[in-house]
């Protein structure tokens, strides 16, 4: 059972290798030149692996796509969504929440910034599974800022009677925005602009503002 | 000098026809598929001219995608800009460019909402003379949402020390975001919740409140 990488398990674990190096350099090209230019041969070329070898993971191009959003989810949940629960509950998360988004966007950890955004603007007016996958992580995302915010209510930290629908969609306006800015305009200023609104936003949401460090920026210079 | 359409002057006239005719298709092509899209042959096949009559009208595909960047600007001066002059100087005009921005938006002026919006999206990670158009066409619109603001500020209607940066900066994001989802969810809703945090924002900004109708609404609903 021991003599090499062609039994099986071994071709199995290169299978999973050539994959996931086939999706990292998958979610890269999709960021920046659209999920559309995502071809087998190119990827082939790029990773230095066959073609017929990433046909066989793959299957073909849209099950490449789909693959590729879903490697760009376990990204994004490893650099927000995770980080964001060693935060305390309630405001504090929902603030760590946005500011670890921002630091995603200008970390460049997808060269063309949000993976999410790029895709989206190039797949919001077509139709079909990868349009559908699209939406999905989209609105898992919503959904995510939603629980956050809402549980800062349940824990007191925000006013009852909250709009948390309303307020996801204006923090998730700046956090968008931000990134639009920084690529067009290759200026991180607009990360620091985006972090002051999301913190006088929440601060004004905040019961007890005199709770959160960060919130004593609120207000300030805002006007 | 009465014969026909044939004389010198006659043809300068279908030119610039058939130039609007491949204009106002390519704007709504670039709206939907992205300006990369924009191909001769296309358009003279769904215009119903000839490929190398359009090629004479505009010699290459970048005049072409330039030309439809210039046309589309116009499209949204006369749906937003200039309707927005109508209204009084202040702090009413920049709410009217805001609320003007979301119908255009929501009115599929252009198929794939905002034009901008979706070429900004496409060439964000790319460099050249279409990417510069681009930018040029955002940083425009950023500079006179800003141009509104300031004179709103020294009209007395906003706070003095009112940051205008940070301002357009926030107007400009909740707009951006309604027409996102919009586009991805297909849910008008998302236009009213801009306009209610717009006119919060503009509320928040305004010296006397009480002298703008529409700010009455604000803070209702967005704690």
């Amino acid at each position: 059972m021991a003599e090499s990488g062609d039994r099986p398990d071994g071709r199995v674990e290169r299978g999973n290798r050539t994959r996931a190096a086939v999706l990292s350099r998958a979610v890269q090209i999709a960021s920046t030149d659209g999920l559309a230019e995502l071809s087998l041969g190119r990827l082939a070329s790029e990773v230095g692996v066959s073609k017929s070898g990433i046909f066989t993971l793959f299957g073909s191009k849209q099950s490449l796509q789909l693959a590729t959003i879903e490697a760009a989810r376990a990204v994004f949940v490893q650099h927000v969504v995770g980080p964001a629960r060693e935060v305390p509950d309630g405001l504090d998360r929902l603030r760590a929440l946005c500011s670890l988004w921002l630091d995603y966007s200008r970390a460049r950890v997808f060269a063309g910034g949000c993976f999410f955004s790029a895709v989206t603007a190039e797949f919001d007016s077509r139709t079909g599974p990868v349009r559908a996958a699209v939406v999905d992580s989209y609105a898992a995302w919503s959904r995510h800022v939603r629980s956050i915010a809402a549980r800062a209510v349940d824990s007191g930290d925000m006013v009852e009677g909250t709009d948390v629908d309303q307020l996801e969609f204006e923090l998730t306006s700046l956090l968008e925005m931000a990134n639009t800015l920084s690529l067009l305009h290759g200026d991180d200023a607009v990360y620091e602009r985006a972090l002051a609104a999301v913190e006088d936003r929440l601060g004004r949401a905040a019961s007890r503002p005199e709770r959160h460090r960060w919130a004593h920026r609120a207000g300030a210079g805002q006007r």
